[in-house]
């Protein structure tokens, strides 16, 4: 590393800077505003609400400068509606295209909602289309002509054709500026090509090599290029082996196609099979994040699950999920009641059943969770579902066995030893029901082409609910316990 | 696009062509193999499964060698251990380094034990250090040993550098081949300097500038450099703003920073600043995905929720929750218990108890897990925690009062007005609670270094279940219904 001689080149133009070069000296971990995980430190940011109560605006401004964009847009994340547009307004010059992309969606939202048009697309303006794409479409359709109509013909153009695709698809979501060079064209073709428009595209980590019907055949890598001769033809560097992402394709897919083969970029091609754009890796691990986790939030019915979320629309969302909840409850209940009379005589049935039924209902959610992983990360397929299910019945039974043991002679220690062997009897039979249900629930819905975190939760609660009392309660009665 | 015009170099230097190029032609989606979603297809597997049991080996290797590295790698994944065997010994020239690399960690592991420690020091020579120190950091001690002395010495040193680094650190994740040059450099120094080293690094997207010490001091993006005539030096045209990585950093805070920074690569730096290695995104894609998912999984005490993991440990670690979970409900039980009496005189009330911690649950769960994933994502911080709690407060009174007035409606319908206030009562002040305890839970878990994920669910349900029961047990009996 580090070959220190050189040759000096006939050229003698001065090329700009890129973008992105700021005039702050090393900035290595932040200490004074950040804390050790790179969050903002509650001193700091109520040293910036201070200001903020007191109007001082110029010390708000001296506070917030030193950020980086990420930091300013987390730093707005903190505050309350009414303190974020205070904030903002204090800041103004700091408010670039940058930190507005870095804004969580429905903080973005509330802040545009809160522009006129015109500002808007300005701020549209600067940035790439799909930045500017994502800061426009979930606008109201009103706001978003209003603002269309306010853009550069060229720029409003590329908006448009970019809100034509459905949400959530490669589409809608792909970077428009990609470089496309013809086959026959050399390394130094292509550098030389690339020094006379230098504003070509932002940041690019590969070249994409297009036939005459500008359909992709291959693509280039710039650390290749670098260690290339001038005079070589792209198309004997080029990699011909690629991944082409259609333009239709769910932004899930995307991701799990970037992880499995360990992209950095990828062509992005329409029905014919021309090139239209292309997706880089920093687009798609937001989309990997957000995937991967939302099935905790899925399954528990908590919608979007984002703390900035408006309240009434995490109200509804999770409202309606209780709602649900609360029928596969009544269900249990209805069983519940049809055993009301042993009840009655043997009250130790109902201190005992919410053990049963809960257990079972904890299986049921492991079982569950890792069923839906597997469905999401594409491990579990028609392929192997069959192996899964046996695999997981067997731990099923031995967890059943296990819970079985303990329960049943601590039960059979406290009340009867009949009492004993029916929980625990009780007990296998619903942590079985569990794993199967953890299980074929969310695979069917999968063949239903349903979600199988949002569906699933529901149904295998109502199994496990229901058999946790039907058993317990039943096998106490055919044992002769209410008599 | 496709500028045409370029010229000749002197240089009439053939380079090697990068080690990726393949001979096949076009490889668009490979849809004989591969559906929609790009997962294995069953028949395809089926007729895999069929060749190998008829023993027919060369039909098995000249279906499989079609193959990218990674659907190979799922293809083994598919099948048990003794099929998996049988099929790896048939396709031992497929089995290539890149085909390790992408197995799943358990069936990774499971292959290296049943190779001779010569056989995984060859592989290992293939891989890149982070590679191959993901390939033996799983293994036996004795078999670490073994195997690190077949290696070359250079390869050795590597590696066990990068295993005195702590799991899950950046140390131990990062790569060591890392492109670093002098500040003095210019760009056409550095190209010429790439030509000549050819085999310097695989594959990078930046290039890292550091001082006498090995201090980083800038980074230059490749497209930046090809965009830049050749006499300019590297200083003015690089980046100085950077994030650099502290070695010893968790691998889930590094996945953050990539985030967070929109990073490709980033610098690892140790204790005294200088250079030791890099990161690059295509790593952390994988770090992101684990670590957003797990705690689906954590949650429920699914523990590592791979299905690959062996029977015993996804065994041990989910009975452990349960018997958590049986303590948990056993408190509940001892609550019921106590107002047993009334249960034997108002038989409903065993009817009903079950819907109200129901629905408790589940609202403290739904809560838990939006909670836990604000925490995960830095965004529920000490600057914020106040203000979410309210938030929460709120969306709970809303449900609690929604669901309420269902069930109370309900049930005065169908028993009698006052057990349908008793109950409607009973909600509002279990979900509230969980609401509370789904935030104020996790984030003392966090104040204390625990995990939130892990740790919280247990303790949410525990109050969660007793509130419930408690709450209507006790207002049934205020309320003289069970006299």
């Amino acid at each position: 590393m580090g070959n220190e001689t050189y040759q000096d080149d006939e050229e003698l133009m001065i090329a700009d800077k890129p973008a992105e070069e700021s005039a702050r000296p090393d900035d290595r971990i932040d200490d004074e505003r950040l804390d050790e995980e790179n969050t903002l430190k509650a001193d700091y940011v109520r040293s910036v609400r201070d200001a903020l109560d007191e109007g001082d605006k110029s010390r708000v401004y001296d506070l917030v400068e030193p950020l980086h964009p990420a930091d300013i847009a987390d730093l707005l994340e903190l505050f309350d509606r009414d303190d974020r547009h205070t904030l903002a307004e204090a800041i103004t010059d700091l408010m670039s295209s940058d930190v507005i992309a870095e804004l969580n969606d429905y903080v973005r939202e509330d802040m545009m909602e809160a522009l006129p048009a015109e500002a808007v697309a300005q701020i549209a303006e600067q940035l790439d289309t799909d930045d500017a794409v994502q800061l426009i479409e979930d606008l109201d359709e009103d706001d978003q002509q209003a603002i269309l109509a306010e853009l550069d013909d060229e720029d409003r153009v590329a908006i448009e054709s970019a809100l034509a695709y459905p949400e959530e698809t490669a589409g809608r979501l792909m970077s428009h500026e990609v470089v496309a060079v013809p086959e026959h064209m050399t390394v130094g073709g292509l550098i030389d090509f690339l020094r006379e428009n230098v504003d070509l595209a932002n940041d690019f980590y590969e070249v994409f090599i297009v036939d005459h019907k500008h359909h992709p055949v291959g693509t280039c890598q710039l650390s290749w290029i670098l260690r290339t001769p001038r005079n070589i033809a792209l198309s004997d560097v080029m990699k011909r082996d690629q991944t082409l992402i259609p333009v239709s394709l769910d932004q899930e897919e995307v991701a799990l196609m970037f992880q499995k083969y360990a992209l950095i970029s990828a062509a992005v091609v329409d029905e014919s099979g021309r090139l239209v754009g292309q997706m880089t890796v920093d687009d798609v691990v937001h989309i990997i994040s957000e995937e991967a986790s939302e099935d905790a939030l899925l399954m528990s019915g908590a919608g979007d699950g984002d703390i900035n979320e408006p309240i009434r629309e995490a109200y509804s969302s999770r409202v309606t999920w209780l709602i649900a909840n609360l029928g596969t409850a009544l269900i249990a209940s209805l069983i519940i009641a049809y055993f009301g009379a042993a009840i009655e005589k043997l009250v130790a049935l109902a201190i005992l059943m919410p053990i049963v039924a809960s257990i079972g209902g904890n299986a049921g959610t492991q079982t569950m969770a890792v069923a839906v992983r597997a469905i999401a990360m594409n491990q579990l397929t028609e392929a192997n579902t069959m192996r899964i299910l046996w695999r997981e019945l067997r731990v099923a039974i031995l967890n059943g066995l296990t819970i079985a043991v303990l329960i049943g002679l601590a039960t059979g220690a406290i009340f009867t030893p009949m009492l004993g062997a029916v929980i625990a009897l009780a007990m296998v039979i619903n942590v079985v029901t569990a794993g199967l249900a953890g299980v074929m629930v969310p695979v069917i819905f999968e063949r239903l082409k349903q979600d199988p975190a949002v569906a699933s939760s529901v149904f295998v609660t109502m199994i496990t609910d229901s058999m946790g009392f039907f058993a317990f309660l039943g096998l106490a009665v055919a044992a002769g316990l209410a008599n």
